[in-house]
């Protein structure tokens, strides 16, 4: 059985040549950056590239802009709790009902312990951006803005250049959570009013547990994570030198391959998606079919339940997810969704297929052969008694 | 000629073992623990595989007291703030003079922002802590103590598990940074008042970028960066999963290796400490030389400028070090050796030379053999004029 991976906005496989780039940082460059000797100098040197390959990913105008840190989750907190850290006298937020858990339960947690008011601007059905209430929210009590990019259940793309620009009129500081749009999506930073962002190795076939955080020059900053001096003072501890390698390659990477790929990984989704739609009734792409990441689907099969969907799917040796893979053991339907308004009917039913440049035409082949009679399976509930009890 | 690195303190070679133990979860088990399907479930397989490794290596009573982070000061950071948010009530913080840049610099923060007390206890001439001082400190006003067990610099012990005892007496939270500890010492914390314990993958072999946090059963934990419910809510974040599987492997070697090991290389230190000693006239040992890591030995020269030795070192090939790499870029004198009271004109001298199990006899041979020539020259003020300019 040929297993096939379409869980790629969980994570990423590491490429090949990733893997080569970081090989030699762990027992032959293996000294510590911040060491005077020798074994020191290689690996600063290494790092050195590793921030210009992902400066260059997203159109920084200087290197020393990129702080890296161990993943999305961590760049996710450090920038909103720098902003709050930074401008004390400004108590609200500005975020979206559709975050990753990165920030939301961040948020909440604010909230509730230190009594900041969170502005969660709505979305419409699909998925698009309240941008009304979004402006409405902006005065000069709020300290930050942190609005996704890219949305990882639906891959529905929020214009976060724009919302910048209309943060920067209130004084707040605008951060957006990239993870899932760099690398899949052309982004240069310096043409925008973005003063931080936030990315992740393994989302982008990079090694997993080292992410990144942009801080536009000029953009006051307190590190998260205290002690030496690491980072510029952005971010303390003895760096993840070979993650750093690691996802400087993938960003370089991305940024070579990300034409040709993109348009190869969106003819294979929407092969997928038609394919899906057209095989099996009463089922509807959610998110915005307009301004959507080309490599992401999310598909609601009315009057199924996703569980068990993945449980058959996982058997022929299919992985895709319901939602985030964010460690929730409990079955909650998803934020998004909800946020959308699906139907909780759909929404329990709502499946994520979500590609890479390791997939190929067969991957989708394989998934149109087999979804459509596994969702007629588990919407059958009396299941004819074929094929064993001859005679019955 | 044969490179010479005395700098394990700082970070140490991966292990060819761990570094094969890490490879297959780069490309092929590369799935998201959180992950519902087959890629997640391997992994999460070998996840636990580590966290029981880490839990034999630490003598742990429960494998789910492990919480990864991304190293030692993330989880330094971790276990003071959680202490703090959990006990509100409580606004001071008992710590040493002598701890890592992580501990008193989030101290030092927290006093200037926050208004906590943070009472520093002394160490005398030898880097022995002043009891008297931290019982005297000690009082129901104190959320969390942080003390060291072992010294990066000096190598110097702390009696952490008594310390602990006292600090359960008042209802403190004790913490023990015991980065420079695990893998050096036997540790049983399943004996122990220790609440909290924080190590770093790097130190002992492992890779850089993944350190954990032990967290007592029992006690509560808030945790420092938020988001998914990875690690029992202790870490959110997707796991860094190479990492965890490559410090596991590390502890495991470490537990297998320690007595034999440490035997060898306290051997090796001894004949380097002797040597220099002998060699070189007002050099001394700093730190106590009953209660010290067998692998350290920080040696303070007379007269000599630490950063000028280093650098004739190094280009001889032998990497050591002037106190912690912490990526300070300044030149200050050891904050340790400053609490030591040893007198400026010997601090700016010292030198910190740390072993591991990558060195053998002939890496003393050639440092005994360097570095008193080196000593000399740095000391002589007029170098006599030989070898150039016959006749002069
Ligand atoms: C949109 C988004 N933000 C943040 C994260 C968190 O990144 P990381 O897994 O590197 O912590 C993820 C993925 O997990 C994500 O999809
Ligand atoms: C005693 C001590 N604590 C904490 C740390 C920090 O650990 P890490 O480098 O993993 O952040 C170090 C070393 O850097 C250390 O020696």
């Amino acid at each position: 059985m040929r297993p096939v991976y379409l869980d790629n906005n969980a994570t990423t496989r590491v490429d090949p040549a990733v893997y080569e780039a970081m090989r030699p940082l762990f027992m032959d460059q293996f000294g510590n950056p911040s060491s005077k000797h020798g074994y020191g100098a290689a690996v600063s040197v290494a790092m050195k590239k590793a921030r210009q390959q992902v400066q260059a990913l997203i159109g920084a105008e200087f290197d020393d802009e990129i702080a890296f840190t161990s993943g999305g989750t961590e760049s996710n907190n450090a920038a909103i709790l720098s902003a709050l850290g930074v401008m004390p006298q400004r108590t609200e937020i500005v975020t979206s009902a559709v975050e990753h858990p990165s920030v939301l339960t961040l948020c909440e947690h604010l909230e509730k312990t230190c009594g900041l008011k969170v502005h969660k601007i709505p979305v419409d059905g699909r998925g698009r951006l309240d941008v009304d209430a979004y402006e409405a929210a902006l005065t000069t009590n709020v300290a930050i803005v942190s609005i996704m990019w890219a949305n990882n259940e639906t891959g529905t793309i929020f214009p976060a250049a724009e919302l910048a620009e209309s943060a920067k009129e209130v004084g707040a500081l605008f951060h957006t959570d990239a993870v899932q749009a760099v690398g899949k999506l052309p982004i240069h930073l310096k043409s925008t009013a973005i003063d931080m962002l936030s990315l992740s190795g393994h989302k982008l076939h990079g090694p997993k547990g080292i992410g990144a955080l942009y801080v536009k020059r000029g953009v006051h900053f307190r590190s998260l994570i205290k002690g030496g001096h690491q980072e510029r003072n952005r971010r303390a501890g003895t760096e993840n030198t070979p993650g750093i390698v690691g996802l400087g390659k993938a960003a370089e990477l991305a940024m070579k391959f990300m034409d040709e790929d993109s348009k190869l990984i969106k003819s294979l989704r929407d092969r997928l998606e038609c394919g899906l739609i057209q095989r099996i009734p009463d089922a509807f792409v959610t998110g915005d079919p307009l301004d959507r990441l080309s490599n992401t689907t999310n598909i609601a099969f009315e009057n199924v339940e996703a569980d068990g969907l993945l449980l058959l799917l996982d058997r022929e040796g299919i992985a895709c997810s319901s939602g985030s893979a964010c460690g929730c053991g409990s079955q909650e339907l998803s934020h998004v969704l909800e946020a959308m308004n699906v139907a909780s009917s759909a929404a329990q039913g709502a499946i994520r297929f979500s590609l890479s440049r390791d997939n190929s035409g067969l991957d989708i082949d394989r998934v149109l052969e087999v979804v459509p009679a596994l969702v007629a399976k588990l919407r059958d509930p009396f299941p004819a008694c074929t094929g064993y009890g001859d005679g019955i």
